[in-house]
């Protein structure tokens, strides 16, 4: 089968840095709230590599920000997530499951705390301003949901710091993790934060001025010469290794946080949210799958664009969601849903590849560990 | 430039039938509610030529149905769409925009008026599940709002009720346009709808059972044969010679229906709705803009996937958001959004194409006539 080409239209959208993304010799795209997001640049496993050792230039635009501004802002972020918000301090990124009034999963952006009556929710691949704008309606709350003309671009990788110290100074040394501050670049103030979807560390500036779009990008290039600094974008491998889940792919609105791993990050007895009651329920009666690693033995296995089965004497237990091959570990590793009865760690499983052939594969914890 | 790949995942959906696609020759996917849609086989041409001349397959399942069912189902319906439904009988398809409080476009599906408390809407690129949801929950309405595993096939052309009469019976003959019908096919009953997305004529099959959607999609191709059967997809050609305007492309969250040309289908003096008073205003103050068709002269332009800005003199006329080479006009056609000074037919205009090339052309209605 040949590799499918991407029709575009302005409904499937550009960003302000799409031609740079084009120049820098992007080689696939995926669609991503109803935008372009590069998946590879020279290969996963070569950007993987560069990722690891330098610095790189992501246009993650496609991490729209849903903004929740007005004197019901705080409520309604409240609200929307199972997280606890009530000691979230101005300048605070917090990584906040959304769910629906069944406890199911819509979403698992990171809400960055603006001020005390304005949010900025960096959503994954659904569109929340849909349900926070028809919560705020439902209920009459005075709240102004928008998507503001914000653009994020990220830098990551263990350069990453010395790189933007060139650009905006030694004072994002100080930011630390999953915190913001506001630095200048030519002027104008822009929104730098100590975050990203990689493992390797780095920064996300959320661009908001389409003037200096462009002039940002090309300082970072031109500032990170000299430490290799090149293109990329979220990587299959290092996300998959790192155990970064994908909003989609390996969660959908038919799972709840529990099972996704990410309890902790409900807080049960705290601040009233929607699917409170839900997720109590749920969690009293013992959830019936959870997310787990997967080591798939042997080679040459196509890509896994949707749920694969996983067997284990003809019973059904679980699904396979996701899957690359990982020379560190020498092996397909891949996120599944696994069922109670076969989701403990060193279970043997049978992967019942499309096309018929049969593959086994052993049950490991995510983040993946040597 | 070449053209992008499209990175697969399972965030990116197959459907049913994605491997029947495949071997028809799909050219090309668009992502189109977090789900693969064809764009080309042969190629827009092509398609275009034998859709106005026998009958094709379409797998439109990324029409997702959004599910309204319970006592609130009817209220909540109607306050999301400015179109009045009270006469709305069972069995009837009704092309019904969706609007926010502000007025502003979300979606402009058809809904399915399956029960007097039952409804599917069948919906264009948005998450507007999450708007209903989030509407409900925020009003405490008492309806259930779901994603059916439902998977529309359209058979699209001149020869398409010859064929759906082969596999559906003569009764199909009977369905008045935009009205359905439940028909049995290997026992299972399927509501089939006389709609499309062109104006060639035909019928939408709701698939929702995934054992007989690839036993039915068979049964299509075998009873065709003689028909020339072929694959086909929504065609860019097709659709804009006939008017068809697509959200997110031709019309955003930017703009308000009576913007789009879809003033006949708000009833500002009719039930209650959200955005009534936003849009009564709109009406009152006189809208700013209106879609229009747009003739350009010359060949070899690029594809339009962005807003191309059109000037009169240098001052700002509008943006022109999807363009065709259409042999039948002789001419590039395509949509734009003109601004009121400029919105009257046989206006003429520059459009400035990306790189810097000046082209002219004229305003004129859509649907274009000869």
């Amino acid at each position: 089968m040949s590799l499918p080409i991407l029709a575009r239209s302005r409904r499937t959208r550009a960003t302000p840095f799409t031609a740079r993304v084009q120049a820098n010799g992007v080689k696939a795209y995926t669609v991503y709230n109803h935008m372009l997001l590069a998946t590879a640049f020279a290969s996963v496993q070569e950007d993987y590599d560069h990722l690891c050792q330098h610095v790189q230039v992501w246009d993650v635009s496609c991490e729209r920000q849903v903004e929740l501004r007005g004197p019901d802002a705080a409520r309604l972020m409240q609200w929307m997530t199972p997280r606890d918000l009530s000691r979230a301090v101005v300048g605070q990124c917090v990584y906040a499951p959304i769910v629906d009034e069944r406890g199911r999963m819509l979403n698992d952006p990171v809400v960055l705390k603006l001020a005390e009556d304005r949010f900025w929710v960096s959503i994954a691949d659904s569109d929340i301003l849909l349900w926070a704008n028809g919560l705020a309606v439902g209920a009459g709350m005075d709240v102004a949901v928008d998507e503001p003309e914000v653009y994020p671009v990220a830098v990551q990788g263990p350069k990453a710091e010395t790189l933007m110290a060139r650009v905006f100074g030694e004072v994002v040394r100080e930011i630390r993790f999953f915190r913001f501050k506001w630095l200048e670049f030519r002027g104008h103030p822009f929104l730098v934060a100590r975050s990203g979807w990689s493992k390797q560390g780095g920064f996300e500036i959320y661009v908001d001025s389409h003037e200096l779009a462009l002039p940002l990008w090309d300082a970072l290039w031109e500032a990170g010469a000299d430490l290799q600094v090149g293109p990329g974008c979220p990587n299959l491998l290092e996300r998959i290794e790192s155990g970064l889940l994908s909003y989609g792919s390996d969660m959908t609105r038919e799972n709840n946080p529990l099972e996704c791993g990410l309890e902790r990050f409900c807080k049960l007895d705290g601040p009233d949210f929607i699917g409170k009651a839900a997720l109590a329920k749920i969690k009293q009666e013992g959830i019936a799958r959870i997310v787990r690693g997967l080591k798939v033995a042997g080679a040459d296995l196509p890509d896994c664009v949707e749920a694969w089965p996983l067997t284990v004497d003809g019973t059904y237990a679980g699904g396979l969601h996701t899957l690359v091959w990982s020379p560190r570990f020498d092996s397909y590793i891949g996120v599944a849903m696994m069922e109670r009865a076969f989701w403990d760690l060193g279970q043997n499983v049978t992967v019942n590849v499309p096309g018929g052939e049969a593959r086994t594969a052993v049950v490991c914890a995510v983040p993946f560990e040597v």
